[in-house]
This record gives structure tokens, sequence and C-alpha cells, in this order.
């Protein structure tokens, strides 16, 4: 593995067009610029971490001299990019789970021998989930329009992400994830190549998929398919919220039935909480959009539920105050101020990088506890999830097994926390477990 | 695992509906009959090797108390179906190549160092080559329309070849084949979800299509696509005859520059061995099938090369006599016998399971030198050819790169063979290193 991503640490005088020199003269030895980090903004010079990304070792040493030939230019440090250098090559790779050493292994494995397992197949497609990885392999599909907080970067750029998913996946619960990222952003589309690809799967995990056309694509590939899809960014979300509910309500000693649960933003991951809300027997949910639609949707799904449901599209400040549990995924950063949280309020304020109300204010305002989006790390969620619905044959992720996901991660979590660590393997076999339970 | 693949060998009187009140037992208990192996045809009885493909190990015990309950049938043994339990779960996994330890290793695998990694590629999606697998892994696509001797056994039934293909990938040359099975059989469909799942992938790997359909399939994705698409019943079959013949011309110290080659029958794998042979300075090539259609195809395809091409529907006795090379890949058991043979003949007879013409009889004939289906085996062929590809960054599988493997795989093989062992590492180092020159 060859480490040429490089962070120059430069040390520039404060004069107007030195950081564009800099710049142009990585850029004229055809490197690309990675992040530009500013460490010291002094009164006379700066300080910046800049990344520079290059073909090859060689090209940094050119760099380095025409950085050193330039005026007000010094170069502090210069050092290896790890977090660059750990990607090179991706994160995961297809490995043999048989050998194969000689001729006879060749013949039982491959031709002649697999002609038999086809014919089996051929007979009854469902033997696949036995003879061959299917049973076992769930696809990662994303468009690329919606990654992580970087927007619509396409499908190369989301394509890193999709392999840490699918790292977790086999790390923590013997998964096979198979990153498969799209050139199309046309849900239709996305529909058809999915609904093309399925039979080589057990499940599908929708995943950095932008709104509304994310609904539609879960929505009809679960009418489609008959193996389990879900989108992470909505469900894997809700669970891990949910479980730090739940978590929450037990430190203070508060029944959920005596709770108010209020959702502030319904976007993809705040729909999604609000609908798995109602599968738990709060006093009442109260969501909140601006948008008319979002709220339209939301009562749609949330009709019939036994936890009554107000979905509003105005009274913002009521539904602050009237919320036990207020979850805000809105996407809106310092939306809230700290004279409108309630005494005892818990806040969670989950939209990423920057929340709703930083965990000091809103406990400064009076709350008893207040989590940002950092607590809600998806991994704790879709691996079990995953798991339990291959291991029970299930065609369908259900309510159930979200919120027998949610209660299991809120009962595993350590006495002062509201969640359990997303690398501890007893708590994904847990929760692989109740999730297969209440498939059954 | 368990093993519940089950091989009745049952002895049973020659008397009419035995055989079938045996399957009517097992199928009763919701089995599936796999292979049925005649052992012994005697007089009174027979002797046949029954594999039952059960749920579960109960389910094989309450077949075994039906078939002893059963008249005129006698479990002569039971075994375990090897084959069965060796494709159990599949053939390949996903694996990790990164530790994540630690909260500090997922910040820097995954979110937020992961997010630099993503906004690099978007900047550059090329980058996504080095910073992901995708550099590294070719997507193996088949609609399971035409898989080994079986025909249209659906995606399902063709995931355990495709598998097998991945397996070998890895194996034998680093590369992450990863099975695309498609629930589709529309030749604008299939290149549609290719296309739109591209960008995941270094190469396109189709397999066990069907023609016609296969060939607008390979044209029009390598128009479409920036990297490297192939057939391999089609290129890799011809890279591996090819070598053959190139031997076997050395064996008989025959240049090939005074050798006709002919072929019989021009379908997938025939069409690609007529135009691989035209990239070689033969005599000529000279190529036969009844199809009108396809002998028209290949004059397109073979106009304008070096070596004189003479493509036929009709005149197949001419075509046998003249060549001195003679390739059948018809699908036509004994289609030639042995008095057509002439005097130092090389054929190779290579359809499967039954050839043309067996080496015996050909030998019997008069032929030099003859072989049949079991000399080609393709997985001396794809591996080095993708490899070879992907390390030379080239856009697609160029005749010369099919040629230099073709030349490699035949300096490779053994004195007096017509090419080397599949198996052999350095095989496949040395057909990357050729093809990879070859790209350049």
């Amino acid at each position: 593995m060859i480490e040429h991503d490089e962070i120059f640490r430069l040390r520039t005088t404060r004069t107007p067009g030195t950081l564009a020199r800099v710049l142009a003269a990585i850029g004229s030895h055809g490197a690309h610029i990675g992040e530009i980090e500013t460490i010291v903004m002094a009164r006379e010079f700066n300080v910046r971490d800049v990344t520079v990304i290059s073909p090859d070792s060689e090209t940094v040493a050119l760099i380095r001299r025409s950085l050193e030939q330039l005026e007000d230019v010094e170069i502090v440090e210069q050092s290896v990019d790890k977090v660059f250098s750990l990607h090179e090559g991706g994160k995961i790779e297809v490995r043999p789970t048989v050998e194969v050493r000689n001729l006879q292994d060749i013949r039982e494995v491959y031709t002649p021998g697999v002609a038999r397992v086809s014919n089996a197949i051929a007979a009854d497609p469902s033997l696949a989930g036995r003879y061959t990885w299917k049973g076992n392999t769930v696809a990662i599909v994303s468009d690329g329009s919606r990654v992580l907080g970087l927007g619509d970067v396409g499908p190369e750029a989301a394509l890193p992400v999709i392999e840490g998913k699918a790292l977790f996946y086999s790390k923590l619960v013997g998964i096979n994830g198979v990153p498969v990222v799209l050139d199309t952003n046309d849900p239709d589309e996305i529909i058809a190549t999915v609904t093309n690809i399925a039979p080589g799967f057990g499940g599908i995990h929708l995943e950095d998929i932008a709104t509304p056309g994310v609904y539609s694509i879960e929505d009809e590939l679960i009418e489609r398919l008959d193996i389990p899809v879900m989108h992470d960014d909505q469900h894997g979300t809700a669970v891990v919220v949910l479980a730090a509910v739940l978590s929450a309500a037990r430190l203070l000693d508060r029944p959920i039935e005596s709770l108010t649960f209020g959702q502030v933003g319904l976007g993809a991951a705040g729909s999604a909480i609000a609908r798995l809300a109602l599968s738990f027997p709060f006093q009442r949910v109260l969501a909140f959009d601006p948008g008319v639609e979002a709220v339209r949707r939301l009562g749609r799904l949330g009709a019939g539920s036994a936890t009554p449901l107000e979905a509003v599209s105005d009274g913002f400040e009521r539904v602050v105050r009237e919320s036990h549990v207020l979850i805000m995924g809105t996407g809106r950063p310092g939306l809230l101020s700290r004279d409108q949280v309630t005494q005892g309020q818990v806040i969670m304020a989950i939209s990423n990088p920057v929340p709703e109300i930083s965990m000091e204010e809103a406990k400064a305002g009076g709350a008893s506890l207040a989590a940002d989006g950092s607590i809600v790390n998806n991994v704790l969620a879709y691996p079990g999830l995953f798991r339990g619905a291959l291991d029970a044959g299930a065609d369908s992720i259900s309510m159930n097994m979200k919120r027998a996901a949610a209660e299991a991660l809120s009962s595993l979590a350590p006495d002062d926390l509201l969640l359990p660590d997303a690398l501890d393997l007893e708590v994904h076999r847990t929760v692989t477990r109740r999730v297969r339970e209440a498939a059954e």
C-alpha cells in the first residue's frame, strides 16, 4: 500500500492571495486538494493543514519542492493522511469460504458438480437461500443523492460510506454486505434496477437516497420483493432514537405512558421516528413539520394506531411546550433557544453536524436530559435488524421487529448511558435474537 | 453446517413402477429429488443412487423409514452428498480488510473521517478506483438463460456457478468477484440494469447469457461504459481454445502460417474463436455454420483482418476436409464420423457434455491430435484477462489483450500438454502481466 496522501501543515503570512498561490502550486502538479483545516489564525500569520491527494509519491516530492519555493509560505510539518491511506483499496473484500486445491475439488465446487446444485435450485428457487450465499447476503443500495451531511455527491462518492456499512455487517453479524451504487436518481429506474438484481440477495438495505423519492422506492420494493427491504436512514435511525428515549425514560424513572412524545421535523428520519413512536404506549405522539405534505403523509401512515397522534404544520411553540420528550430532526442549526425549553424536558436535537440546540444550552434551559446527533449511530441497529430478519426467513422488517430492536438496545445500555457500545458483539447477538423472535 | 442432502443407494427389483413408488415416497415428505444415477442395471434388479434434498435431518429419517417399508426396495447405503454440503451457505463471503476496534477506528473508517474520502471522490470520481474496492472489483452478471449445459434455469440457479467464478477470481488473482443475477432476460433491461450499477465496479464479466441477446448486450455495454466488459462464454473460451491450438501446432512442429484454421459452429464460443483466430497469422480461417445470420455476422466482424477469412453456410464437408486445425462447437453430439477425418488433422470437438467426435474416434480416423470439451477450462483465462485489464487501467479488453493471454497460456503449457494447470498461481501472474503489457 503506497501512502501518498499527505497533510502539509503550512504557516502562511496573512497577505491576500497566499493560499491561492499554495493551491495553484499543488494543482500545477496534477494533485487534488482534500480538506483544508485552519489550525491557527493569528494577526500576522495562519497555520493550516492542507491535505494533498497525489497520484504517486514522486508528485508529493515535487509539490513539496514547489511549496518550499513559495514566498510567505513555510512547511511546518508534512505527514501522511491516515484516513486516506486507511481507505486505499477499499475496506472490504470477497473471499472464498471453501478450499480448492486440486482437480477433484474443482469438480465438486465448480463443474461438473455445481450443475447438480443448479438443477436443484432450478426446480425450487427457494433452495438458493441454502446452497448459495444469498441467504446471508444483503445489497446495500444507494444513488449517492443524500450522503451523510454531504448531499448529492453521486454514486462513486457514496461508495466509501456504503463499504463502511458492509464492513460492519461482516464484522458484527456475519452478513455479506454488497455495495451497489447507482448511476440514476430516477425512482422508477431505481425500483426496476433493484428488482432486476434482487434474485441474488437475501435483503435490500437502502442507504443515502434523497426524499421524497426514497419513500416510493422503499414502498414499491417492499411490495414487489419477497425479501426484507429497509431504508436505513429512516428506520435504523428511528430504532436508535427510540432506544435512547426508552433509556431516558428509565433513567428519569418516568413511565412512557405518562409522556407526550414530540417530533419536530418530518423528513426521512423524523417521520420514521414518529411512526415507530406510535408503536409504543406513549400518552400521545405530537408531530410538527411546516410542510403540509409531510404532515399528511404521517397522518395517513399513523392512522389507526392505538397511541393517539396529532400531526400539525403550525403551532411549533405549542408542540415544543407540550412535549415531555422532544426529538428534533430539522436540519436547522440553532432552531431552539434556551428559553423555549421546558423544565424537566428530554431533548434530543439530532441534526448533523450542528444540532437545533446544543446539549449545554438545553441543560441550561432546564432539560433533565439532552443529547445531539452524535448518539445516533445506526451501526447499533441495522446489522441486528437484517440478521434477525434473515435468520427468521422474514419477507419484511415489520414494525414489531423494529420495536423489538429498540427495546433490546435500550435494555442493553449501561446504567448511566442511553445506548450500548456499537462494537459489542453481544449487543448485536441480542438484537438479532429479539428481532428474530418478533418476526415469528 | 447441517448436512441433510443424502444419497440413498437403493436396490430395486425390476418390476414396473418401483422407482415411481420410491420417488413418491420421498416427495410425500416434502423433499426434493436431486440426481438419480444408475449404478447397476441387472436382469433382476437395479441399483441406483438417489440424491434427496430435504429441509432438515428429521425429514431424512422419515424418508428412510418410508423407503424401508416399500416392497421390492432395499436401502443398500445412505450417505451424505458432499457436493451439496460443500455448497451449503455459498462459496464466497465479504470480509473487512481494515481493523475496527474502537471509537477512534470508527471515526477514521466510518463517520466522520469517511466524509473526507467521499468529498475527494465527489470532486474527482476517478479517485473511487483508489479509495474504494471498485478498482479491484468485477461484477459477474448473468440472467441464468444459458447456464453450463443446463439451459435457461433462471437467475437463482445460475448463482452457484457465478459464485464459483467469484471464488476463482479471489483465489487466483485477488479480484473481488460480485455475483449479480438478473430477474430479466430482456437485452434492453439487462443493459439498463448493468449500466445503472456500473459505478461501483471496475469491470463487468458477462456469464451464461443466451445468444443472440448477449451479442447486443456486450456490444452496447462496451460502448456505454468506460470499464472493461467481457462475455466470458465467448472470449474466455476463445482464449483457451487458441492457446490449445498454438500448443498443438508447437507439439506437431507445424508453423501456424502453414495451417488452415477451421471453425464449425458459429454460436457464442465459435464466433469468438474464429474472430480471435483471425488475429493470428494462420494461412486462412475457414468458418462454417448452417445459420446465414451467424455467417454474416462473422463476415462483418472479421472484415479487414490480415488473415484471410472464408465464412460459409454450406459446404460442411469441404470445410472439414480443408482444415488443418478443426474446431467444432455445434452442440451436436457425433456430428463428425471417423471417415470424415483427414490424415494428420488437429481436431478439437468442444461441445459438452458429448463432443462432435470422441478423441478415440478422431485418432482412429487419422487425427494427429484430438481433444474434447474437457480441455476448455475458462478458469485459465478470465482471471488474468480482468486482472491485467484492471492493473493497466484499461477501459476495454482488446483483441491484442486476448491474443496475449492465449500466447501466454500456450507458452506455459508443459511440454506434452496443450494447456497449463488452472490452479497454478504463477500461470495467472504471467497471463496478467502479458495482458497488462498488451493493454499499454
